[in-house]
């Protein structure tokens, strides 16, 4: 029995370019002699299509497809997912019912799973968290047995197919079915009440999270030795995204043992139609286990998750305003890696704040990557934009009187980055056939240091799933592992982060951002990424148990380093807050999709209201005892 | 017997403001002599939090000012809608459960109801479309029955309340708990299974929708009437996001008698304490039925919304581009209508392809409103920074070779739009002390006919879900019923429609935009706003059938007048089609918030991907064949 994962790239919202795929791997199997070929949950239509759940055509496109597939399983067993819809039934909004379902098919026909009212297979568990969406579109299992008063247990049995001359009894799942550790039931338990059972599939649709994989191998290592059975687990690759955030699938599929060993992983974002020996996998060997640094893991996703989403917006070539600091240098190494240096444009924009030191490193760059470069000096234009702004008058013309503007040295920071972004790089990247990119990390977009419609726009913000140590760490793994040579000067690592917009960043005298990236980084993280989220409350209860760093992951001694009393500390989480709850969620509603990598990214992972800044009756009461003490 | 119906506005996010509310509301209640008091659905921490509900601290905070609250019903009760955390078990994303919860509190005391395991009562159905996400914070009542082996219908049962010296029987029921068509369950009759019941509360947080009062009207009405008891709905009043759509609460709660009459009805939009006579109801004459025109809802949803929206992010004064065209013209009548002409400035930027009529225009709008006034021309920036693309050496450091940019009339046209937004409009908003307005309707957010940084940028997008002849419509209605006067010039209503960058958009000549709203405006909305919603293959499948017109609610005869041959109609549906599903998306990502009104607004509502255009295998089929003919 040669079983077949077949671990295909899913384009979202095409089930054409997804069939096609299908049909030509059954094709590539048979020719393998695989008896059955397995393909990931949703493979015909994509998992991340917004409301798109909400056209009659698609669902009934998806469902022909899915025809021509069953058609095409003659002399092989295909396990597939799809949308399957009830048109007699309705889902709870009022629209017609649709269910995340699995189908097996076999000489043209869908095989009947035992205990199910339809001849596929429904997903028991939604996951409703982060990006995932399933109760808003699909009908659940457990709804569909309440609603046949019947029980899941009753509907969850194994699926009997017969291939190779004998009967197997196959546990099938659905992604979620298999993280079942916070949901009333296990589908994988329920399946196993009904023995016997030769083999588990899950059929999944899993986007990359950093360290998810290591997570999954436990977990699912833990349910093939407990069952006592191989489980094959195949996922897709491709990019899918919910418009604000962006996700790469990278696959991994593997083959669990009978005694939890992986025996078989098919490689990270790349197709593979893995073949297996089913009799053979228990006595294959445990295959080591992952010890690459997470950065690696990081460049990987980003290098895909980037290079497919140009291919799909069909975006050949990009600008990138470099300033001589590191996150633009470090986007700009990313791009020339994948689109080649002559396809990258390189633009330094000085004013009169921006010193030789960041103009002579920006050049550096350039020369490094060997890519396309000029300098567009902004201050003619900025002038312009100030003597227009307050000579003009301004009349009243409810009584007549005239007035002018005037221009702080605050307004005269915002001019200058949307001079950048949105005259210089927006029209450069026109003509040069392009999009501009944002540079932004995920500190920045956290407290919205940055200019709406200047640096915080671009067409992609690759880079702001990563703080800003973890852009270091990037900016590291350019120059040694990707280019293999100095790219990202030593320069550029080195020189305090700085928004050259006045006087007081000037990088020369060591002035730079106001946030101090050591610390800021790990307590803005606690905002978003923590599992429940801290807030202002949990930082000065932590703070005053002398526990902070330890919470937030920091290294120790920081907080009293920045912060000699605790006025100060206070005085810095609030300010942070503020933007955090305020300005800044402002900003992201206006930002460019982010390419997720993290367990929480901004956008659709992460959502947020534009409700303001709010601190708790036990934070206020704590605050007053730590400034009265 | 008095029951007083609280409608208040909620803050999100701010319990404190809220609970300081419901105090004073209980003691103005208890003024009245009312025996009970009714607050809305989730009236302590506010509805649409975004994943505010993930911190540990906000839900203590909510839990702690719930107790001051319940420690305030001392001679009269009090009815809220609160969140109710079980600390010890968990939701199903592993986080801490949470319920929806409606509380009863009396002496200082919680009542507890019938039926239920906690002292409150747990909402049953929860809303998961359009800008609802409730399962993914809340779990229900269904959920939480099968966990503890029972039936909703145990349950759900009448609260017992002892009030005017007898037992009341009271149904309590939480939003979408009425709405129950869809549901396999309908609460109310699961709870009209336990007479006697005296009445039936239904609290609500529920947002404004076009419409949808009318609807609730009827679903309320035969209610109250098949269950033969009054039922007292009250909303809140408010404005709430989730980051890009802002909804407006408009209260409107109602009391219906036993007959289904409408007895009571607290005003649109307004703080109301509404006290009623129980027994009095069922004598109480139906009040008459609402027949104002939709343009009016609409405009007091704009006025309160953007009214709200203003204050919240504490902007007191807005810059407005104004172009000579009627969007602009509404936005400017709007924040006038709300500010006050000080504190609008209006600025006209005009290149060398605006006519004298439109600049002239734009002048009579700022004198007919009395707003501030500048004129700021973009030519000469725009010229400098077409110098500076075009004459700047590009050097590919790969090879030391050198080129230059080309600035195309295409690449022109996006410079003048970013130079008037994110230049002039951004610097000035900023010396003003503003923000400045994005003036776009839906039509052209549907198909991205705007410039991302440009026309499409702004704090707000007050009218982005208007359709074009909504925005007429409101042009009048300012004029007519809200100034009293012709504020928006005939001249700009009559004008055609044109965003004069090139001269092929000139108006004098009669040129303008490539969207025939007419008929464009109805077709885009069959994308958006139907039920289930229409894709390329049900428009072309009803064009063949001759009932397109019908179907999208547009004019009859428009299609042969716009499109003489089949091969017009799909060349123009394909062409709206690839934008509305390509570029059109990646500019909403990047659009500020929209103000929502219609049955579907864009942002969290509609939700989408980035997936580019599709079209089924029957609209191909359906084209060849009409192609054919």
């Amino acid at each position: 029995m040669k079983i077949a994962m077949a671990q295909m790239e899913v384009i979202p919202g095409h089930p054409d370019q997804n069939t096609e795929k299908i049909l030509s791997m059954i094709e590539q199997a048979k020719a393998e002699h695989a008896d059955l070929i397995i393909f990931p949950e949703m493979s015909v239509p994509g998992y991340l299509l917004g409301d798109t759940w909400e056209q009659s055509s698609y669902l009934r496109d998806c469902e022909d497809y899915g025809r021509d597939i069953i058609a095409a399983a003659q002399g092989i067993t295909v396990i597939f997912g799809n949308i399957a819809v009830d048109w007699s039934k309705k889902n709870n909004d009022g629209r017609v019912r649709k269910y995340n379902a699995c189908f097996i098919a076999q000489n043209g026909k869908l095989v009947q799973p035992a205990g199910m009212p339809y001849p596929y297979i429904i997903k028991t568990l939604m996951p409703n968290y982060r990006e995932f969406d399933d109760t808003r579109h699909f009908f659940s299992l457990q709804k569909l047995a309440r609603e046949l008063g019947k029980t899941t247990t009753e509907m969850l049995e194994p699926v009997t197919v017969k291939m190779c001359g004998r009967d197997w009894r196959i546990g099938c799942l659905l992604c979620e079915d298999g993280w079942s550790d916070n949901y009333e039931i296990a589908p994988l338990e329920q399946i196993a009440r009904h023995q016997p059972i030769d083999f588990y599939v899950n059929i999944s649709s899993s986007p990359y999270t950093l360290g998810k994989n290591d997570k999954r191998n436990r977990v699912f290592s833990a349910q093939a030795k407990e069952a006592g059975a191989p489980l094959f687990y195949v996922n897709a690759i491709g990019l899918q995204n919910n418009g604000k955030t962006i996700y790469t699938f990278d696959g991994s599929s593997t083959a669990y043992s009978g005694q939890g060993n992986i025996c078989a992983v098919s490689p990270e974002y790349e197709e593979d139609l893995c073949c297996l020996d089913l009799e053979a996998l228990n006595t294959m060997p445990a295959l080591p286990v992952d010890n690459e640094p997470e950065i690696a893991h990081i460049y990987r996703a980003l290098h895909y998750g980037t290079k497919h989403f140009l291919e799909n917006i069909r975006m050949k070539r990009v600008v990138i305003g470099i300033s001589g600091g590191i996150d633009s240098a470090v986007a700009a190494a990313l791009y020339t890696d994948i689109l080649g240096p002559e396809n990258v444009l390189l633009v330094n924009m000085p004013s009169v704040f921006n010193s030789q030191t960041t103009r002579g490193l920006s050049l550096q760059l350039a020369q490094n990557l060997g890519c396309q470069y000029m300098v567009i000096p902004i201050q003619e234009a900025v002038d312009h934009t100030v003597k227009q702004l307050t000579t003009t008058p301004m009349t009243l013309w409810k009584d007549g009187s005239t007035s002018h503007l005037q221009v702080s040295s605050f307004v005269l920071e915002n001019i200058q980055a949307r001079d950048r972004s949105s005259r210089v790089l927006a029209g450069a990247a026109a003509a040069f056939g392009a999009g501009f990119t944002c540079n932004a990390n995920k500190a920045e977009t956290t407290v919205g240091y940055s200019t709406l419609y200047g640096d915080q726009s671009g067409f992609l913000a690759a880079l702001a799933d990563l703080w800003k140590h973890q852009v270091y760490a990037l900016a590291y793994y350019f120059n040694e592992h990707v280019f293999g040579r100095e790219v990202v000067p030593q320069g550029i690592i080195d020189i305090v982060p700085s928004a050259e917009l006045s006087n007081a960043q000037n990088v020369d005298e060591g002035k730079g951002d106001p946030i101090k990236y050591p610390y800021h980084d790990y307590l803005f993280r606690s905002f978003v990424e923590r599992w429940q989220k801290a807030a202002p409350e949990d930082i000065l209860t932590w703070y005053s148990e002398g526990t902070l760093e330890e919470n937030l992951g920091c290294a120790p001694g920081l907080v009293k380093q920045y912060f000699p009393t605790a006025k100060d500390f206070i005085a810095d989480l609030e300010r942070w807050w503020n933007l955090f709850c305020g300005m800044a969620i402002a900003k992201r509603i206006q930002a460019p999709p982010v390419l997720a990598v993290s367990r929480r990214a901004y956008g659709f992972d992460h959502r947020e209201a534009q409700n303001g800044p709010y601190y708790t009756r036990r934070y206020k009461q704590l605050k007053a005892k730590l400034l009265a003490e």
